[in-house]
């Protein structure tokens, strides 16, 4: 948790912004904690999970902390610093040639293979959901309190986890999520009322917001706890993790810097209030870092 | 104070590295400690300063947290973003063609127009080694105690004030100093005994090392108090910013990274210890930063 200079900004007048990172939780995001949980609480000693990003280097650590075993399923094409990342941690990785098989039935076939093994969903969990709601009780105790924070949503883990967690402590500080706008199934969801999904993977920078659908364990609790969802355009995605860089010597990931997009996407929906901004994960690589830098 | 996922390099085998970070500090930097201690304790309503870096921002702010007026010397050739950054802290600043007339010549001149007015070193200064040694009362109370702590020197400040603190606090811990290669005077003073200075500005990446020489308070702490100083080459300064990037999640200047650069420039010192390596500061435009990533 950091304070942050970019109340010091014309574009930020009249708003007072707090930015809380995961950036240097365990594995680089806020994953760690569902994952953490999960391998704790879980009686099973084998995981396998097909998450590719941040929730597969935060289960394979998890498990190596707990002398549990972890299988990995990425695609062949993966960067190769994601790869070594789970390897770092203990995970065992098995690499897929997507065009011949699909990662859902590779890990259906290593399920039935190891009848022992759980199968872990990186966001539509009770005991991720659970691990996650952690942040939400620490947010809960910390002073002065918001009149709002800002969470990224994906598949809807963390925000539901957060909404969780401080309702836990008895807290009833607003929740809006910050969602691209390219892969605004969340917040179409939310107008629809029942879950709305993306044809196919959205192309959005915010890599970590590339999921087809919320969860159905999330939305139920989304759908009644959070407030709204902004909409955040691409180029303010990059323009947010430019921000961090600038003003807050913060390195975000763009699926992280969301939250502080949100605001500048909607500032009149902040005026006058204090915000929580949840930075959820700082891992990007050097490439599309340097390219947003350049913008 | 952050820890770091640096262990599981295979480089660092064997060492076990603490990053101690002081880019969240107030504008980024550690030299806040020293900065608003010298505004808060000199009876002195208006403060002068000729450093155009991380000084110069955090005496401002200083300034204009206690009310104060502060006035900022610096080249017409700064970049903008360091100009601006003084102004949004409250600061005065007077640029001037270094080609026409010296830094020092004008805050001498300054100095006469405004007999009230203190002129500010940045750290040949007791209220600035005061100030940093804070930093050195708080390392003491960490939990383990390190087997050694590494810090940046450039002009000696944070060095001087680091041991200052630790000593204050009965701590006998090892300090080592990490400076550039290219910027090696502190080593040569230390080597010969008495303060030796460089004879021009070095040109290391590690601009806040870019001193002529050690301070004389600063010296009379580092001869006695530092144990040794470990020589950083150019290229491994730029790797080491590279590392924190990766594997910390952390945005650091160059001249923040050399702690982490003298691990890498010599393992062998280091092996089987546990070590702080402080991060004296993040304030790196995203030019140098994204040439640095792409080395």
């Amino acid at each position: 948790v950091i304070g942050s200079r970019l109340n010091h900004l014309e574009q930020l007048k009249g708003i007072e912004v707090t930015l809380i990172s995961e950036t240097f939780q365990h594995t680089g995001s806020f994953k760690f904690r569902g994952a953490f949980t999960l391998a704790q609480h879980m009686q099973k000693e084998h995981f396998i999970t097909a998450s590719s990003g941040n929730f597969g280097q935060a289960l394979a650590l998890a498990c190596k902390l707990l002398s549990k075993r972890c299988t990995v399923v990425m695609p062949q094409t993966s960067a190769q610093v994601k790869i070594d990342g789970v390897r770092s941690y203990g995970g065992e990785v098995i690499l897929i040639d997507t065009t011949q098989v699909t990662r859902g039935k590779t890990v259906h076939d290593l399920g039935e293979q190891n009848p022992g093994a759980y199968i872990a969903h990186s966001y539509d969990d009770p005991w991720v959901i659970a691990g996650n709601a952690t942040l939400g009780r620490e947010l809960a105790t910390l002073v002065p309190r918001p009149d709002c924070i800002v969470v990224p949503i994906g598949g809807g883990g963390l925000s539901s986890g957060i909404i969780t967690g401080l309702r836990e402590a008895g807290a009833d500080i607003d929740v809006i999520g910050a969602e691209p706008l390219l892969a605004n199934d969340a917040a179409r969801s939310l107008r629809a009322g029942e879950i709305i999904a993306n044809d196919q993977e959205p192309d959005t920078i915010a890599d970590g917001a590339r999921t087809l659908s919320l969860g159905m364990l999330n939305w139920e609790i989304l759908r009644k706890g959070l407030q709204q969802i902004v909409e955040v355009p691409e180029d303010v995605i990059r323009k947010a993790v430019r921000m961090a860089f600038s003003y807050a010597n913060l390195k975000v990931e763009p699926t992280g810097a969301l939250s502080i997009g949100a605001i500048l996407t909607n500032p009149e929906l902040f005026a006058g209030k204090h915000v929580y901004c949840v930075v959820s994960g700082g891992n990007v690589d050097a490439a599309t870092y340097r390219s947003i830098l350049t913008d």
